[in-house]
């Protein structure tokens, strides 16, 4: 064997989890608080009492608008949403060609020809202003992006988008293809705000991760979008859904929850590796879906009360709560949004997040290169 | 303020440097040695004796090919080199619509098409068997991809495969429109197994950080490419050459890197983070460049010589060495590669290396999800 005289490495725990990587200044969860923040501000007082582009503009450019800088940012963000006649054109033969059933999938190779097409530059080469404008317009284009998508996936034409109507209330007309309600609007508007940020989440990891190389914001975002394709990170938001299907067919709750652990499942929709007691996403997308009304929150309400039931009984000190999962779920259908489209939804918000997270971790020119422990065969002696 | 109860959490050095993420059997990288091995074979060793087949099949299998599997490995890459009609005629047409200078980028936006016209699947939805099949051919298609990519940019048509030639075989001639030489395959192939793999380099680890999540092996693979785009990862290898040309014009190695020292910048294709001394790969690419031949082998001879003693001279007790850039592009020039396809073509060798990466990690259901700090301004009482 050859003798090593490296430094003792650090070794991490699985999933690096509670390893601190880097500092922010976006946000904070705190799950033993059940509360998390975007700069300073309790992010489910904002998405009460403030619009996606107000958080929007809080998250990447660090402040709210001001009185006087909101019609700015406001025209900012409409033109940003609008997509030049010939840029659509090539992007929908780009979608067409890749048509894909999963319009994430489709999302993550039309996002990456978008950024080739508007000719996106390594970030290392770009001043603060042409990173910002580029960081609006690689949001603003991802509601497009997945409603086309979802379109051409359905045999349809790809709805122009509403500048008009703002960002949520954009993406639910090109979505649905009606006027969307101002409760609607609203209500979507809260689930997205919520999910913009939380966390060195996996996707914003990995976006961070990309950015520290210097390359293009576009990279970044295209591997943040196959992150969240994963079935541990994006991929479930319709399952909550699911189960509340089953539960309505069998009529009962408590039955369900006790076969699901009987079964040895995880109860979808219940609990967080972060949030041990209280999600505060949940709570107030519990009380939108309330507000919204209609037969699969009520079913969703009654069997929140039963799982919980089921679940303090089972696991006695250690209390499950309804995850962000459960209600989002809810909302996003009485929205009109189909359950196909969940994730694709959430990428319309954590986008913005993403953005901000790629710029900050650009200001920093260290390269992320961690380690690894072999744990092969030994390595016979060499030369 | 809300008081934490948090347990003290783990804070690591920037960029994760020195720091152990994950457990793997595929290779290491032994700085202070000035060695790295696959799987325990000393990879220059590798380079030397062994075509890139066997290589990859040591890198993604476990173990160089034994004799009765040479044959049905051999088939299984040429079956895979093969691109299908209809298939290359799409993403022919994503690739014109998306149409980019930098092959790189189109790569990105090809390989995700390729994923989504071929159906892959989450990770976790496949076993072993489907996710080696996978493996396989999404790397055969990459050499076509980035040579069509590099058609299409110059106005050309793409060129067919030629699987009888094997994998870099193949990737020459459709790269030069011409039968490579067997020195020149051999040559380049040197290269590319000294590139498969280099422990968790950034790109590995983004590919491997995306896997966790569950996502299907394409969503990894463009998310590496992403991050080879960056020019602190994979977008360098042209640097040494264009400081060659500059050498060459001024016939003074001397008093240019005299010139670079003074300017305060660093001396580009000399030092590396990880091998304080040695670059194992520099060495034998040197070996190689020396028996291609040619003006700019010997001009690289000289000038490394004369650099050196400019280094020692300045920096003594830390001496930097060319490392794998400076003589990479030599041998790549002398292959007949043109410069703007350096990094595509250490793509091409880089890809076997994540899918063996995507596979291992795969296997460890945990995603990875680190924390951060919250530096910002205060956060005022809540609630």
């Amino acid at each position: 064997m050859i003798s090593s005289t490296a430094p003792e490495p650090i070794v991490t725990p699985p999933g690096l989890a509670g390893v601190v990587v880097a500092d922010t200044a976006i946000g904070d969860v705190r799950g033993e608080e059940g509360f998390f923040h975007y700069r300073q501000y309790d992010a489910t007082e904002l998405a009460r009492e403030h619009t996606f582009e107000d958080v929007w503009h809080l998250v990447l450019r660090g402040a709210l608008p001001a009185a006087e800088q909101r019609e700015s940012w406001r025209r900012e963000v409409a033109e940003s949403l609008q997509v030049p006649a010939e840029l659509a054109e090539r992007l929908v033969t780009v979608m067409g060609a890749s048509a894909s059933d999963d319009p994430l999938l489709t999302l993550r190779t039309a996002l990456s020809a978008y950024g080739a097409l508007t000719a996106d530059r390594p970030l290392w080469d770009s001043d603060e202003q042409t990173k910002q404008v580029r960081a609006v317009r690689s949001a603003a284009v991802v509601p497009w992006l997945v409603t086309a998508a979802h379109s051409l996936a359905g045999g349809r034409e790809p709805r122009a988008p509403r500048p008009e109507l703002g960002y949520v209330g954009s993406y639910l007309a090109m979505l649905t293809g009606r006027e969307p309600s101002a409760r609607e609007v609203e209500a979507l508007s809260r689930y997205l705000v919520l999910t913009i940020d939380h966390g060195f989440n996996n996707s914003t990891f990995t976006a961070r991760t990309v950015a520290s190389t210097g390359t293009d914001l576009t990279s970044c975002l295209v591997a943040g979008v196959g992150a969240l394709a994963g079935p541990l990170h994006g991929g479930a938001p319709s399952r909550a859904l699911d189960a509340l299907d089953e539960i309505a067919l069998a009529d009962r709750a408590e039955a369900w929850a006790r076969g699901q652990l009987a079964e040895g499942h995880r109860v979808m929709g219940f609990g967080h590796a972060v949030y041990r007691r209280l999600d505060p996403r949940s709570e107030l997308l519990k009380e939108t879906a309330i507000g919204l009304g209609g037969p699969t929150a009520e079913l969703a309400v009654a069997a929140e009360a039963e799982v919980i039931k089921v679940l303090d009984e089972a696991k006695p000190g250690r209390p499950l709560r309804a995850n962000v999962e459960y209600y989002a779920g809810v909302v996003m259908e009485a929205c009109g949004v189909p359950r196909e489209m969940f994730t694709p939804t959430f990428a319309c918000s954590r986008v913005v997040g993403w953005t901000a997270h790629v710029l900050e971790q650009s200001r920093d020119r260290k390269i992320i290169r961690p380690s690894s422990r072999y744990v092969g065969p030994p390595v016979p002696v060499s030369g």
